[in-house]
């Protein structure tokens, strides 16, 4: 089974589209396991993981929050994407981009190494930077086009023949791959412009990013995906929805929370 | 002392603007070492260090080749940057990329886990993915304007009001960190679109990959740098000169002559 079928099981086994955001942080994680450093870590991720796996179609693993602790951070990474069950899609966001030589080993990392199913990756190079990643025909590349922060309109949103730069990222990649194979990143806090992209590409799974703490509103998300497939990541606003004991039990309640909201939105 | 200093000394202590990119890879090593596997490649980036630190101003890590063996990988990364003696560069060449909280992270990792002097990151994102780096004022930041593959040209030459996209990245980027703190990449395969950004930021340092391997021409790009400051890398037209026993001796050897080339024409 390629990643692709994976997602469309994964949300139709749990009537979701709810990716859980594993962007583990020792400030934030609950005393009793921070105390234990990267061991804690390990034991919130499991925990978060035991309590979600039911309800989220998709886990999708920051690689900066674990590589600032280096090789240790790594193995956490490691173990973190094993506990996963197979049958829910794991995201590796790590944003990679380099010439093709050097993709390789990026993409090495991410499918072979790390066993993930998916990873983001970085336009601004160019088509020959993702090809190596797209060589994993039965994996999922997700193509940032239009980020969530305040700073995607620097060069996004720049004005290439009338149309936005973003506009032109995903026009062009949309020939490089089929759906199977390639999808796209926007934030939820661009309903309207991510409408557009939708439109263009009703086939493609978009990875939606920014519900919850950046703010976007998961309505105004679904009103603009009209029914295609999305993964919409929540992170902070699920994993530490309590600082306490009870925060696996608490990030279990808020992803039914968010999953409430999308499954009433197609009843 | 800063990196940006670090890079003078280095710079004019050893009359030299060669940088060496340790981009391992167990294929092409030599084969007693590729044997003994990651402990063979630590003991390969130490010769070639040992070989080059008094002809090299700096030397460059792509993540890329370490990260492919995950935790493994990064230890080895970890002891290579620790084997570096300290009066030469070390630039974290991992093109990184995120939003500001999880920027962080990655600045983390790349100055303070890893300890580089230097890191190189995507712009795509923005201003704000970009300050987490530069929030670092004693390290340099090297942003991606113009890269060496062939697909440079899919978004990077896209036209803007009248200027490739580059241009428009590199003169934004000019206002967000100063010399000191922020130089750019720029490949040695475009040295006439070099030298353009040369002449609009005489003072900035310069990282440009390219030659070698790449095919990127030595005398053009010191034509188009115009007496700047610039960092010119080789990887494995350098590192694998050779791959028998004298694998270092011949780095040596390749590196001695480049940096003969460069100093040659500042004659």
């Amino acid at each position: 089974m390629n990643a692709y079928e994976k997602v469309l099981r994964a949300q139709a086994a749990r009537n979701s589209a709810l990716c859980v955001g594993l962007d583990f942080d020792l400030v934030k994680m609950p005393d009793h396991l921070s105390a234990k450093g990267l061991e804690g870590a390990l034991e919130f991720n499991k925990k978060i993981i035991e309590a979600t796996a039911d309800l989220a179609c998709a886990y999708k693993l920051n690689f900066a929050f674990y590589e600032r602790f280096g090789a240790e951070g790594y193995d956490l990474l490691k173990k973190t994407f094993d506990y996963v069950p197979d049958d829910v899609l794991t995201i590796a966001d790590a944003k990679r981009g380099d010439i093709a030589n050097t993709s390789k080993g990026y993409a090495h990392a991410a499918f072979d190494f790390f066993g993930a199913d998916a990873l983001t990756v970085n336009p601004y190079m160019g088509m020959d930077s993702v090809i190596p990643y797209l060589n994993y025909t039965d994996k999922l590349v997700f193509l940032l086009v239009l980020t969530t922060n305040p700073g995607a309109n620097d060069f996004q949103g720049l004005t290439v023949d009338d149309e936005p730069l973003y506009k032109h990222v995903f026009r062009k990649s949309l020939d490089w791959a089929d759906k199977t194979n390639l999808g796209f990143v926007a934030g939820a806090n661009h309903p309207r412009k991510f409408q557009e992209l939708r439109m263009e590409a009703r086939d493609r799974i978009f990875l939606i990013p920014g519900i919850g703490a950046q703010g976007g509103d998961l309505v105004k998300v679904l009103d603009a995906n009209c029914n295609g497939t999305a993964i919409i990541n929540a992170s902070r606003g699920i994993i530490y929805a309590s600082a306490g004991e009870d925060f696996a039990e608490k990030a279990r309640e808020q992803s039914e929370y968010y999953l409430q909201d999308i499954r009433k939105y197609y009843e």
